[in-house]
Protein backbone atom coordinates (compact mmCIF):
# COMPACT_ATOMS: atom_id res chain seq x y z
CA UNK A 1 0.00 0.00 0.00
CA UNK A 2 1.22 3.83 -0.19
CA UNK A 3 0.50 6.79 2.07
CA UNK A 4 -1.53 9.35 0.52
CA UNK A 5 -2.86 13.02 1.76
CA UNK A 6 -6.60 12.98 0.50
CA UNK A 7 -6.55 16.37 -1.35
CA UNK A 8 -10.00 16.82 -3.55
CA UNK A 9 -12.93 15.01 -5.18
CA UNK A 10 -13.63 14.05 -8.49
CA UNK A 11 -16.76 13.83 -9.89
CA UNK A 12 -18.48 11.88 -13.19
CA UNK A 13 -21.99 11.24 -14.29
CA UNK A 14 -21.25 9.80 -17.24
CA UNK A 15 -20.01 6.30 -15.94
CA UNK A 16 -19.38 2.73 -15.71
CA UNK A 17 -22.86 1.26 -14.54
CA UNK A 18 -21.45 -0.49 -11.66
CA UNK A 19 -19.39 2.45 -10.34
CA UNK A 20 -22.57 4.44 -9.52
CA UNK A 21 -22.70 5.38 -5.81
CA UNK A 22 -18.90 5.21 -5.68
CA UNK A 23 -17.10 8.29 -3.91
CA UNK A 24 -13.82 9.23 -5.94
CA UNK A 25 -11.12 10.77 -3.50
CA UNK A 26 -8.30 12.45 -5.37
CA UNK A 27 -5.03 11.74 -3.52
CA UNK A 28 -1.46 13.39 -3.32
CA UNK A 29 1.29 9.71 -2.80
CA UNK A 30 3.52 11.05 -0.09
CA UNK A 31 6.16 9.31 1.69
CA UNK A 32 6.92 8.52 4.59
CA UNK A 33 7.88 12.25 5.78
CA UNK A 34 4.90 13.48 4.10
CA UNK A 35 7.36 14.81 0.70
CA UNK A 36 4.89 14.70 -1.96
CA UNK A 37 6.24 12.39 -4.41
CA UNK A 38 6.97 13.47 -8.24
CA UNK A 39 3.70 12.83 -10.96
CA UNK A 40 2.09 10.69 -7.49
CA UNK A 41 -1.54 11.13 -7.45
CA UNK A 42 -4.41 8.56 -8.03
CA UNK A 43 -8.34 8.85 -7.96
CA UNK A 44 -8.98 6.39 -5.34
CA UNK A 45 -12.58 4.78 -4.40
CA UNK A 46 -13.28 5.69 -0.79
CA UNK A 47 -13.99 2.73 1.80
CA UNK A 48 -13.71 4.16 4.99
CA UNK A 49 -14.71 7.29 4.92
CA UNK A 50 -11.95 9.43 4.27
CA UNK A 51 -11.92 13.36 4.58
CA UNK A 52 -9.34 16.14 2.35
CA UNK A 53 -6.28 16.46 4.32
CA UNK A 54 -6.41 12.99 6.16
CA UNK A 55 -3.24 10.65 5.71
CA UNK A 56 -4.56 7.51 4.26
CA UNK A 57 -3.31 3.71 2.83
CA UNK A 58 -3.94 3.09 -0.87
CA UNK A 59 -4.16 -0.09 -2.40
CA UNK A 60 -4.04 -0.56 -6.19
CA UNK A 61 -4.56 -3.02 -8.53
CA UNK A 62 -6.97 -5.84 -8.35
CA UNK A 63 -6.75 -5.86 -4.28
CA UNK A 64 -8.86 -2.43 -4.95
CA UNK A 65 -12.02 -4.88 -5.88
CA UNK A 66 -11.41 -6.57 -2.53
CA UNK A 67 -13.91 -4.38 -0.86
CA UNK A 68 -17.50 -5.27 0.34
CA UNK A 69 -19.42 -3.94 -2.92
CA UNK A 70 -16.58 -3.85 -5.17
CA UNK A 71 -15.95 -7.16 -6.43
CA UNK A 72 -17.15 -6.50 -9.76
CA UNK A 73 -16.06 -2.65 -10.14
CA UNK A 74 -13.36 -1.19 -12.85
CA UNK A 75 -11.82 0.49 -10.23
CA UNK A 76 -7.90 0.29 -9.86
CA UNK A 77 -7.50 2.12 -6.68
CA UNK A 78 -9.16 2.11 -2.78
CA UNK A 79 -8.58 3.94 -0.02
CA UNK A 80 -8.36 1.03 2.62
CA UNK A 81 -7.30 2.86 5.70
CA UNK A 82 -7.35 6.08 7.87
CA UNK A 83 -3.41 6.40 8.99
CA UNK A 84 -3.61 7.55 13.08
CA UNK A 85 0.12 7.07 13.25
CA UNK A 86 3.48 6.44 11.42
CA UNK A 87 6.80 5.49 12.96
CA UNK A 88 10.13 5.13 11.83
CA UNK A 89 12.88 3.20 14.18
CA UNK A 90 10.38 4.08 17.13
CA UNK A 91 10.32 7.78 16.23
CA UNK A 92 6.85 9.13 15.07
CA UNK A 93 6.68 10.75 12.44
CA UNK A 94 2.98 11.47 11.89
CA UNK A 95 0.15 11.42 14.24
CA UNK A 96 -3.73 12.05 13.06
CA UNK A 97 -4.17 13.25 16.65
CA UNK A 98 -1.83 16.29 15.96
CA UNK A 99 -2.84 17.17 12.81
CA UNK A 100 -6.61 17.86 13.57
CA UNK B 1 -7.63 5.75 -11.50
CA UNK B 2 -6.22 8.93 -13.36
CA UNK B 3 -7.02 11.35 -15.13
CA UNK B 4 -6.44 11.45 -18.54
CA UNK B 5 -7.25 13.85 -21.57
CA UNK B 6 -8.82 12.14 -24.88
CA UNK B 7 -6.92 13.36 -27.33
CA UNK B 8 -7.34 10.84 -30.44
CA UNK B 9 -8.09 7.34 -31.91
CA UNK B 10 -6.44 4.18 -32.74
CA UNK B 11 -7.53 1.67 -35.49
CA UNK B 12 -6.39 -1.66 -36.10
CA UNK B 13 -7.99 -4.15 -38.00
CA UNK B 14 -6.04 -7.46 -37.87
CA UNK B 15 -6.47 -8.06 -33.80
CA UNK B 16 -7.31 -10.41 -31.19
CA UNK B 17 -10.73 -11.91 -32.27
CA UNK B 18 -12.85 -11.13 -29.03
CA UNK B 19 -11.59 -7.26 -29.30
CA UNK B 20 -13.75 -6.74 -32.31
CA UNK B 21 -16.09 -3.90 -32.08
CA UNK B 22 -13.93 -1.94 -29.25
CA UNK B 23 -13.21 1.51 -29.86
CA UNK B 24 -9.48 2.38 -28.69
CA UNK B 25 -9.16 5.98 -27.52
CA UNK B 26 -5.61 7.79 -27.29
CA UNK B 27 -5.57 9.54 -23.73
CA UNK B 28 -2.86 11.60 -22.62
CA UNK B 29 -2.25 11.26 -18.90
CA UNK B 30 -2.66 14.90 -17.04
CA UNK B 31 -1.91 15.81 -13.34
CA UNK B 32 -4.97 17.40 -11.33
CA UNK B 33 -4.06 20.84 -13.33
CA UNK B 34 -4.62 19.24 -16.53
CA UNK B 35 -0.65 19.86 -17.08
CA UNK B 36 0.39 16.93 -19.03
CA UNK B 37 2.79 13.90 -17.57
CA UNK B 38 5.68 13.10 -19.44
CA UNK B 39 5.71 9.47 -21.41
CA UNK B 40 1.84 9.79 -20.02
CA UNK B 41 -0.43 8.20 -22.77
CA UNK B 42 -2.59 5.06 -22.82
CA UNK B 43 -4.51 3.49 -25.67
CA UNK B 44 -7.81 2.25 -23.78
CA UNK B 45 -11.00 0.69 -24.52
CA UNK B 46 -14.17 3.34 -24.00
CA UNK B 47 -17.22 2.10 -21.94
CA UNK B 48 -18.67 5.39 -21.65
CA UNK B 49 -18.76 7.03 -24.92
CA UNK B 50 -15.99 10.03 -24.18
CA UNK B 51 -14.95 11.86 -27.06
CA UNK B 52 -11.49 14.23 -27.93
CA UNK B 53 -10.33 16.54 -25.73
CA UNK B 54 -12.96 15.51 -22.98
CA UNK B 55 -11.21 14.62 -19.23
CA UNK B 56 -11.90 11.10 -18.26
CA UNK B 57 -11.29 8.37 -15.77
CA UNK B 58 -8.89 5.85 -16.68
CA UNK B 59 -8.72 2.15 -14.95
CA UNK B 60 -6.16 -0.39 -15.71
CA UNK B 61 -4.80 -3.71 -15.40
CA UNK B 62 -7.36 -6.49 -14.20
CA UNK B 63 -9.91 -3.48 -13.32
CA UNK B 64 -10.52 -3.12 -17.33
CA UNK B 65 -12.16 -5.99 -17.79
CA UNK B 66 -15.24 -5.48 -14.89
CA UNK B 67 -16.92 -3.97 -17.85
CA UNK B 68 -19.86 -5.76 -19.21
CA UNK B 69 -18.31 -7.86 -22.63
CA UNK B 70 -14.82 -7.05 -21.73
CA UNK B 71 -14.67 -10.03 -18.87
CA UNK B 72 -12.54 -12.15 -21.55
CA UNK B 73 -10.86 -9.49 -23.44
CA UNK B 74 -7.12 -9.09 -23.44
CA UNK B 75 -6.99 -5.17 -22.58
CA UNK B 76 -5.18 -4.05 -19.73
CA UNK B 77 -7.00 -0.27 -19.85
CA UNK B 78 -10.33 1.15 -19.96
CA UNK B 79 -12.33 4.50 -19.90
CA UNK B 80 -15.00 4.11 -16.74
CA UNK B 81 -15.87 8.09 -16.00
CA UNK B 82 -16.26 11.00 -18.33
CA UNK B 83 -15.33 13.61 -15.68
CA UNK B 84 -17.65 16.54 -14.62
CA UNK B 85 -15.38 18.59 -11.73
CA UNK B 86 -11.94 17.72 -10.02
CA UNK B 87 -11.76 19.67 -6.78
CA UNK B 88 -8.50 20.23 -4.42
CA UNK B 89 -9.35 21.93 -1.02
CA UNK B 90 -12.50 22.61 -2.31
CA UNK B 91 -11.47 24.72 -5.49
CA UNK B 92 -12.97 23.90 -8.29
CA UNK B 93 -9.68 23.66 -10.46
CA UNK B 94 -12.01 21.81 -13.52
CA UNK B 95 -15.20 21.64 -14.27
CA UNK B 96 -16.42 20.27 -17.63
CA UNK B 97 -19.30 23.03 -18.79
CA UNK B 98 -16.58 25.50 -18.42
CA UNK B 99 -14.80 23.76 -21.03
CA UNK B 100 -17.43 22.88 -23.54
CA UNK C 1 -2.73 -0.56 -24.22
CA UNK C 2 0.72 0.87 -25.53
CA UNK C 3 2.08 1.44 -28.58
CA UNK C 4 4.87 -0.30 -30.09
CA UNK C 5 7.09 -0.89 -33.03
CA UNK C 6 8.09 -4.40 -33.58
CA UNK C 7 12.08 -4.55 -33.50
CA UNK C 8 13.13 -8.50 -33.56
CA UNK C 9 12.84 -11.69 -31.80
CA UNK C 10 13.72 -13.62 -28.47
CA UNK C 11 13.92 -17.37 -28.79
CA UNK C 12 14.86 -19.38 -25.60
CA UNK C 13 14.20 -23.32 -26.28
CA UNK C 14 14.72 -24.32 -22.24
CA UNK C 15 11.05 -22.99 -20.67
CA UNK C 16 8.34 -23.13 -19.03
CA UNK C 17 6.57 -26.26 -20.61
CA UNK C 18 3.25 -23.81 -21.10
CA UNK C 19 5.07 -21.36 -23.25
CA UNK C 20 5.99 -24.11 -25.99
CA UNK C 21 4.99 -22.60 -29.39
CA UNK C 22 4.70 -19.17 -28.19
CA UNK C 23 6.35 -16.40 -30.64
CA UNK C 24 8.22 -13.99 -28.62
CA UNK C 25 8.54 -10.87 -30.13
CA UNK C 26 11.01 -7.75 -29.00
CA UNK C 27 8.90 -4.71 -29.29
CA UNK C 28 9.98 -0.90 -27.85
CA UNK C 29 7.20 1.31 -26.86
CA UNK C 30 6.68 4.90 -28.66
CA UNK C 31 4.88 7.79 -28.06
CA UNK C 32 2.28 8.77 -30.38
CA UNK C 33 4.19 10.51 -32.00
CA UNK C 34 6.66 7.20 -32.88
CA UNK C 35 9.37 8.89 -30.49
CA UNK C 36 10.94 5.97 -28.55
CA UNK C 37 10.42 5.92 -25.05
CA UNK C 38 13.31 5.28 -22.14
CA UNK C 39 13.81 1.79 -20.94
CA UNK C 40 10.63 0.91 -23.26
CA UNK C 41 11.05 -1.87 -24.62
CA UNK C 42 8.76 -5.67 -23.50
CA UNK C 43 9.12 -9.40 -24.96
CA UNK C 44 5.62 -9.95 -26.22
CA UNK C 45 4.03 -13.40 -27.08
CA UNK C 46 2.61 -12.75 -30.57
CA UNK C 47 -1.62 -13.73 -30.94
CA UNK C 48 -2.05 -11.45 -34.31
CA UNK C 49 1.07 -12.04 -36.53
CA UNK C 50 3.20 -9.03 -36.53
CA UNK C 51 5.78 -8.39 -38.43
CA UNK C 52 9.33 -6.47 -37.76
CA UNK C 53 8.66 -2.76 -37.79
CA UNK C 54 5.04 -2.51 -37.65
CA UNK C 55 3.17 -0.47 -35.07
CA UNK C 56 1.17 -2.76 -32.40
CA UNK C 57 -0.83 -2.73 -29.75
CA UNK C 58 0.33 -4.30 -26.41
CA UNK C 59 -1.22 -5.75 -23.36
CA UNK C 60 0.22 -6.43 -20.14
CA UNK C 61 -0.61 -8.06 -16.86
CA UNK C 62 -3.23 -10.59 -16.95
CA UNK C 63 -4.99 -9.39 -19.88
CA UNK C 64 -1.86 -10.59 -21.75
CA UNK C 65 -3.43 -14.24 -20.81
CA UNK C 66 -7.03 -13.11 -21.99
CA UNK C 67 -5.80 -14.41 -25.34
CA UNK C 68 -7.50 -18.32 -26.76
CA UNK C 69 -4.27 -21.03 -25.23
CA UNK C 70 -3.08 -17.95 -23.21
CA UNK C 71 -5.02 -18.44 -19.71
CA UNK C 72 -2.97 -20.49 -18.01
CA UNK C 73 0.34 -19.12 -19.36
CA UNK C 74 3.44 -17.12 -17.53
CA UNK C 75 3.59 -14.36 -19.43
CA UNK C 76 2.52 -11.12 -18.81
CA UNK C 77 2.39 -9.46 -22.22
CA UNK C 78 0.93 -9.77 -25.92
CA UNK C 79 0.72 -8.25 -29.01
CA UNK C 80 -3.35 -8.07 -29.68
CA UNK C 81 -3.61 -5.65 -32.63
CA UNK C 82 -1.51 -4.47 -35.41
CA UNK C 83 -1.96 -0.61 -35.66
CA UNK C 84 -3.35 0.65 -38.87
CA UNK C 85 -4.00 4.13 -38.20
CA UNK C 86 -3.71 6.25 -35.05
CA UNK C 87 -5.58 10.33 -34.95
CA UNK C 88 -4.53 12.94 -32.62
CA UNK C 89 -7.49 15.59 -33.25
CA UNK C 90 -8.67 14.02 -36.43
CA UNK C 91 -4.62 14.33 -37.78
CA UNK C 92 -3.79 11.25 -39.08
CA UNK C 93 -0.09 10.79 -37.35
CA UNK C 94 0.29 7.72 -38.73
CA UNK C 95 -1.13 5.26 -41.20
CA UNK C 96 0.26 1.34 -41.92
CA UNK C 97 -0.62 1.97 -45.93
CA UNK C 98 1.89 4.74 -45.87
CA UNK C 99 5.00 3.28 -44.40
CA UNK C 100 4.48 -0.46 -46.20
CA UNK D 1 10.08 -9.89 -5.27
CA UNK D 2 12.03 -6.61 -4.22
CA UNK D 3 14.50 -6.96 -1.30
CA UNK D 4 13.51 -3.95 1.60
CA UNK D 5 14.35 -2.86 4.65
CA UNK D 6 12.00 -3.14 7.55
CA UNK D 7 11.92 0.63 8.78
CA UNK D 8 9.13 1.28 10.87
CA UNK D 9 4.66 0.52 11.54
CA UNK D 10 1.84 2.67 10.22
CA UNK D 11 -1.06 1.81 11.79
CA UNK D 12 -4.96 2.78 11.36
CA UNK D 13 -7.77 1.82 13.14
CA UNK D 14 -10.56 3.54 11.10
CA UNK D 15 -10.27 0.71 7.96
CA UNK D 16 -11.39 -2.15 5.68
CA UNK D 17 -12.73 -4.83 8.00
CA UNK D 18 -11.02 -7.09 6.60
CA UNK D 19 -7.84 -5.39 7.06
CA UNK D 20 -8.19 -6.03 11.32
CA UNK D 21 -5.74 -7.84 13.04
CA UNK D 22 -2.96 -7.37 10.19
CA UNK D 23 0.31 -5.71 10.89
CA UNK D 24 1.43 -2.56 8.38
CA UNK D 25 4.97 -2.59 8.13
CA UNK D 26 6.41 0.48 6.36
CA UNK D 27 9.80 -0.50 4.15
CA UNK D 28 12.03 1.09 1.90
CA UNK D 29 13.24 -0.78 -1.02
CA UNK D 30 17.17 -1.20 -1.38
CA UNK D 31 18.96 -2.72 -4.37
CA UNK D 32 20.98 -5.65 -3.93
CA UNK D 33 23.76 -3.50 -2.26
CA UNK D 34 21.93 -2.34 -0.17
CA UNK D 35 21.66 1.03 -1.49
CA UNK D 36 17.93 3.15 -1.30
CA UNK D 37 16.04 3.09 -4.12
CA UNK D 38 15.01 6.57 -5.19
CA UNK D 39 10.40 6.80 -4.11
CA UNK D 40 11.48 3.26 -3.21
CA UNK D 41 8.53 2.51 0.15
CA UNK D 42 5.72 0.53 0.84
CA UNK D 43 3.53 -0.67 3.66
CA UNK D 44 3.15 -4.15 3.43
CA UNK D 45 1.26 -6.50 5.37
CA UNK D 46 4.04 -8.54 7.55
CA UNK D 47 3.48 -12.14 7.08
CA UNK D 48 6.34 -13.45 8.90
CA UNK D 49 7.24 -11.50 11.81
CA UNK D 50 9.91 -9.48 10.54
CA UNK D 51 11.44 -6.58 12.58
CA UNK D 52 12.72 -2.93 12.20
CA UNK D 53 16.29 -3.13 10.12
CA UNK D 54 15.91 -6.40 9.24
CA UNK D 55 16.30 -6.93 4.97
CA UNK D 56 12.70 -8.56 3.49
CA UNK D 57 10.93 -10.09 0.35
CA UNK D 58 8.40 -7.93 -0.53
CA UNK D 59 5.28 -9.55 -3.27
CA UNK D 60 3.25 -6.62 -4.69
CA UNK D 61 -0.24 -7.08 -6.65
CA UNK D 62 -2.32 -9.90 -6.14
CA UNK D 63 0.57 -12.40 -5.14
CA UNK D 64 0.47 -10.25 -1.56
CA UNK D 65 -3.18 -12.00 -0.88
CA UNK D 66 -2.02 -15.29 -1.70
CA UNK D 67 -1.25 -15.96 2.26
CA UNK D 68 -3.10 -17.75 4.54
CA UNK D 69 -5.68 -15.57 6.02
CA UNK D 70 -5.31 -12.37 3.31
CA UNK D 71 -7.13 -14.36 -0.16
CA UNK D 72 -9.90 -11.57 0.13
CA UNK D 73 -7.97 -8.70 1.85
CA UNK D 74 -7.76 -5.61 -0.34
CA UNK D 75 -3.81 -5.51 0.73
CA UNK D 76 -1.37 -4.76 -2.50
CA UNK D 77 1.91 -5.52 -0.90
CA UNK D 78 3.26 -8.01 1.37
CA UNK D 79 6.53 -9.40 3.26
CA UNK D 80 6.85 -13.40 2.30
CA UNK D 81 10.25 -13.78 3.48
CA UNK D 82 13.37 -12.58 5.95
CA UNK D 83 16.94 -12.78 4.06
CA UNK D 84 19.09 -14.27 5.28
CA UNK D 85 21.86 -13.88 2.98
CA UNK D 86 22.31 -12.00 -0.54
CA UNK D 87 25.02 -13.89 -2.98
CA UNK D 88 25.85 -12.11 -6.11
CA UNK D 89 28.29 -13.87 -8.57
CA UNK D 90 29.15 -16.23 -5.30
CA UNK D 91 30.43 -12.84 -3.14
CA UNK D 92 28.23 -12.70 -0.21
CA UNK D 93 26.97 -9.19 -0.23
CA UNK D 94 24.69 -9.00 3.03
CA UNK D 95 24.59 -11.49 5.46
CA UNK D 96 21.86 -11.22 8.51
CA UNK D 97 24.03 -12.83 11.26
CA UNK D 98 26.80 -9.93 10.27
CA UNK D 99 24.15 -7.59 10.82
CA UNK D 100 22.69 -8.53 14.26
CA UNK E 1 8.79 -10.34 -19.66
CA UNK E 2 11.69 -8.66 -19.60
CA UNK E 3 15.03 -9.09 -20.46
CA UNK E 4 17.18 -10.00 -17.57
CA UNK E 5 20.93 -11.39 -16.47
CA UNK E 6 20.80 -13.49 -13.43
CA UNK E 7 23.50 -12.25 -11.00
CA UNK E 8 23.39 -13.88 -7.61
CA UNK E 9 21.14 -15.49 -5.07
CA UNK E 10 18.69 -14.64 -2.64
CA UNK E 11 18.44 -16.92 0.49
CA UNK E 12 15.25 -16.61 3.43
CA UNK E 13 14.33 -18.97 5.38
CA UNK E 14 11.98 -17.75 7.70
CA UNK E 15 9.59 -17.62 5.00
CA UNK E 16 5.60 -18.45 3.63
CA UNK E 17 5.07 -22.08 3.88
CA UNK E 18 4.06 -22.08 0.03
CA UNK E 19 7.18 -20.96 -0.65
CA UNK E 20 9.39 -23.81 0.59
CA UNK E 21 11.41 -25.61 -1.74
CA UNK E 22 11.33 -22.56 -4.22
CA UNK E 23 14.85 -20.88 -5.76
CA UNK E 24 15.08 -16.82 -5.54
CA UNK E 25 17.20 -15.91 -8.01
CA UNK E 26 18.49 -12.30 -8.20
CA UNK E 27 18.24 -10.77 -11.79
CA UNK E 28 19.03 -7.46 -13.28
CA UNK E 29 17.11 -6.05 -16.21
CA UNK E 30 18.93 -5.11 -19.13
CA UNK E 31 17.65 -3.60 -22.78
CA UNK E 32 17.96 -5.63 -25.78
CA UNK E 33 21.87 -4.86 -25.95
CA UNK E 34 22.29 -6.14 -22.42
CA UNK E 35 23.37 -2.82 -21.22
CA UNK E 36 21.41 -2.73 -17.40
CA UNK E 37 18.24 -0.63 -16.80
CA UNK E 38 18.56 1.92 -13.97
CA UNK E 39 17.20 -0.16 -10.89
CA UNK E 40 16.14 -2.99 -12.63
CA UNK E 41 16.76 -5.68 -10.25
CA UNK E 42 13.97 -8.03 -9.51
CA UNK E 43 14.15 -11.63 -7.14
CA UNK E 44 12.39 -14.26 -9.46
CA UNK E 45 11.32 -17.80 -8.63
CA UNK E 46 13.35 -20.20 -10.90
CA UNK E 47 11.36 -22.52 -12.93
CA UNK E 48 13.45 -23.51 -15.63
CA UNK E 49 16.39 -24.48 -14.11
CA UNK E 50 18.92 -20.85 -14.54
CA UNK E 51 22.49 -19.93 -13.57
CA UNK E 52 24.53 -17.42 -12.80
CA UNK E 53 25.10 -14.96 -15.83
CA UNK E 54 22.89 -16.16 -18.20
CA UNK E 55 19.86 -14.18 -19.92
CA UNK E 56 16.56 -15.07 -19.21
CA UNK E 57 12.85 -14.27 -19.70
CA UNK E 58 11.02 -12.64 -16.54
CA UNK E 59 7.39 -12.53 -16.11
CA UNK E 60 5.75 -10.70 -13.66
CA UNK E 61 2.35 -9.76 -11.42
CA UNK E 62 0.04 -12.57 -11.66
CA UNK E 63 1.78 -14.42 -14.75
CA UNK E 64 4.51 -15.83 -12.56
CA UNK E 65 2.03 -18.10 -10.50
CA UNK E 66 0.53 -19.62 -13.87
CA UNK E 67 3.88 -21.85 -12.96
CA UNK E 68 3.25 -25.83 -12.43
CA UNK E 69 3.48 -25.95 -8.20
CA UNK E 70 3.30 -21.70 -8.08
CA UNK E 71 -0.54 -21.13 -8.36
CA UNK E 72 -0.60 -20.14 -4.50
CA UNK E 73 2.63 -19.17 -3.79
CA UNK E 74 3.04 -15.19 -2.82
CA UNK E 75 5.63 -14.52 -5.73
CA UNK E 76 5.36 -11.99 -8.05
CA UNK E 77 8.05 -12.36 -10.13
CA UNK E 78 9.39 -15.79 -12.22
CA UNK E 79 11.78 -17.01 -14.55
CA UNK E 80 9.96 -18.85 -17.75
CA UNK E 81 12.68 -19.36 -20.19
CA UNK E 82 16.72 -19.20 -20.81
CA UNK E 83 16.99 -17.00 -23.99
CA UNK E 84 19.05 -18.59 -26.73
CA UNK E 85 18.98 -15.42 -29.03
CA UNK E 86 17.94 -12.16 -29.20
CA UNK E 87 17.85 -10.26 -32.82
CA UNK E 88 17.03 -6.76 -33.61
CA UNK E 89 15.84 -6.38 -37.31
CA UNK E 90 17.47 -9.76 -38.21
CA UNK E 91 20.82 -8.75 -36.67
CA UNK E 92 21.82 -11.07 -33.97
CA UNK E 93 22.47 -9.39 -30.84
CA UNK E 94 23.01 -11.98 -28.47
CA UNK E 95 23.73 -15.22 -28.58
CA UNK E 96 23.79 -17.75 -25.66
CA UNK E 97 26.66 -20.25 -27.39
CA UNK E 98 29.04 -17.18 -28.06
CA UNK E 99 29.13 -16.47 -24.48
CA UNK E 100 29.49 -20.17 -23.04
Amino acid sequence: MQIAKVIGTVVGNQKEPSLRGSKFLLVRFVDENGEDISNGYEVAIDAVGAGVSEWVLVSRGSAARQIEGSEKRPSDAAIVAIIDTVSVENRLIYSKKDHY
